[in-house]
């Protein structure tokens, strides 16, 4: 049995995203069917709606940073009910079984996660799709709580942006006295300076515009690197902790690397290709660095970045847009003309 | 004060190393003094002395895989008496006040450590001299304790090939059950095969010739895969906790990176240089992968490698030369043909 559910969808890689009516499965015993409310817009929406990485199916209602209210459950979930602020972020599903699954790292499940667009469910083989649309349906185990007090909008955005640099933050041990480095101030980077702020870390932001400083303070910041700036790089040499390399586009990272503490890491979360121009060994070998990648983040691991930045008060700095308004936004990020995030009020999607 | 000591210089890049008279300080109040018994051939000595790297001095005297017999000692010093046997890798002294070198991490000392040969002492400004010598000095806590028992021509290349493994092994936690890759069976590759199946690795040599896979078994590895064949490379998909890297020139490591685990480790330790083919960043990405270097290791990690080897009875597969021979055993070092380490008998040395 499906129900009709309104969305916003790319029919092909080249035409605006426009309204598409789809079928969405009920609700299976452990489902939380969800009406959306908010949806955050990732740069990965727009990457996929135009097929830029080349695996895209269509029709594709892009949308992974979805918050709403719990509409149905299923006979066996227990940890929603009827009423309750939910959220759903890049994943739906996995197969959960395996050593990744079973470690609370279902982004690197072995088998793949089911992500919550562009993808195919796992028992019914149905295309998945994202939060562009008025409901969404997924496993409670996928479902994240919102917090008491949180702001549903500016939250929309931590299911991915945060997400994404709170796992690295983590994972590498960041806390009081930590020294974090951030390149890029997008939505991804102007949730690390956030979130390291937060953690009690020291944070640098490397930009390659002066312009962005006062901005960059504001968010977290305590210092700002031109990075274009010989002189402003090597005041910097061995300071660094961690290095979260949000820029989505090739650039040059040799330039970081002996910014890096002894035993320090860089960590890509922004940019899938090759590392260009090429990495020299000499920094790694003579400070034990290293370069890494992070890919979004656990379940539980989203839970508690969610219950952390509902505690510190922190969400994303968002732009509120209507449903009709999104080809125009893709436009708009693509100029990285956004101060950090849309997010979609879906009250405003009609057919 | 001075001694006048012989060694074995090169007196330019271009020349073959020969006989050379040099200056050696008389013992400090922490210095000891060895007579030097053995010194193992390092694949850096070549590079050092044919100025590879553009930065060689001369002349210069190679060999930072020192063995030998306590002569002489200073009057401060309490670890060493005269006449026991002792050694020295590639450091001889660091600013011992920094922060690595607090931790015991002399090798990445922010002033830099002081090289065994090819650099300048920190106090007298003279220039240091290898052990391709019948004597040498430094300071009792860059001298190593060469366990009872230990074979001390065997134990000679565990003071850089032995350490340059051993660190890695250690720093990311290898034990019994982690599963190691070694690339390249070398000088380094071979002790990586010894140190990590001593430690209960389960071990993969990686090799483009099949022909290594007895002599690798022999060696430690339990596994043989042959790096040119996709078939066996799919087949170690996210299998390796750690991959030690021992390859000296450019080699494309791509192909090593999905058979990383997650949050698996592939360490350079061989290669200074850029990263060609250009590293990907999506099997980074998506299975939270570094890529990290490290150079040899601490003087404290190093008495702890060479008592590790002394009571599981490693040492390294070495071939004994005289010290006139050495110009023809760099040659033969060039076609890799030497299982696995030259070793000079330096009472073979002349005038």
């Amino acid at each position: 049995m499906t129900l009709k559910v309104l969305g916003y969808a790319a029919q092909s890689a080249k035409v605006p995203l426009a309204p598409f009516e789809f079928e969405q499965r009920e609700a299976r015993a452990d489902d939380v069917v969800i009406d959306v409310m908010y949806c955050g817009v990732c740069h990965s929406d727009l990457h996929q709606a135009r097929n830029d990485w080349g695996f895209s199916t269509y029709p594709l209602v892009p949308g992974h940073e979805v918050v709403g209210r719990v509409a149905k459950v299923g006979k066996n979930v227990t940890k929603f009910k009827v009423g309750d602020y939910a959220g759903i972020g890049c994943m739906v599903d996995s197969c959960r079984t395996c050593s990744p699954c079973e470690k609370g790292l279902e982004q690197y499940c072995l088998e793949g996660n089911t992500q919550t667009y562009n993808s195919v469910d796992r028992h019914d083989h149905m295309p998945t799709y994202g939060g562009y649309s008025k409901s969404i349906v997924a496993s409670e185990s996928f479902v994240l709580r919102m917090p008491e007090g949180i702001d549903l909008k500016a939250a929309a955005p931590l299911l991915c942006a945060g997400i994404t640099t709170w796992s690295p933050l983590r994972h590498w041990n960041i806390t009081k006295g930590s020294k974090v480095g951030v390149v890029g101030l997008g939505g991804l980077g102007h949730m690390a300076l956030k979130l390291a702020n937060a953690l009690g870390a020291e944070v640098t932001l490397f930009t390659r515009s002066a312009g962005k400083a006062e901005d960059a303070r504001r968010l977290g910041a305590h210092h700002i690197v031109v990075s274009t700036d010989e002189a402003q790089m090597a005041a910097t040499h061995g300071e660094f902790d961690l290095i979260i390399d949000t820029v989505p586009y090739v650039h040059d990272i040799n330039p970081y690397m002996p910014t890096l503490n002894i035993d320090g890491t860089l960590v890509f979360v922004g940019f899938l290709g090759d590392i260009s121009p090429m990495l020299n060994t000499l920094s790694l070998i003579l400070g034990r660095r290293s370069v890494a990648g992070s890919c979004i983040g656990g379940i539980a691991e989203t839970q508690e970045m969610l219950d952390f930045c509902a505690k510190h008060n922190i969400g994303s700095d968002i732009e509120m847009i209507n449903m009709p308004d999104i080809n125009d936004a893709y436009e708009r990020m693509l100029k990285s003309d956004v101060k950090y995030r849309f997010v979609i009020d879906m009250a405003t999607l009609t057919a």
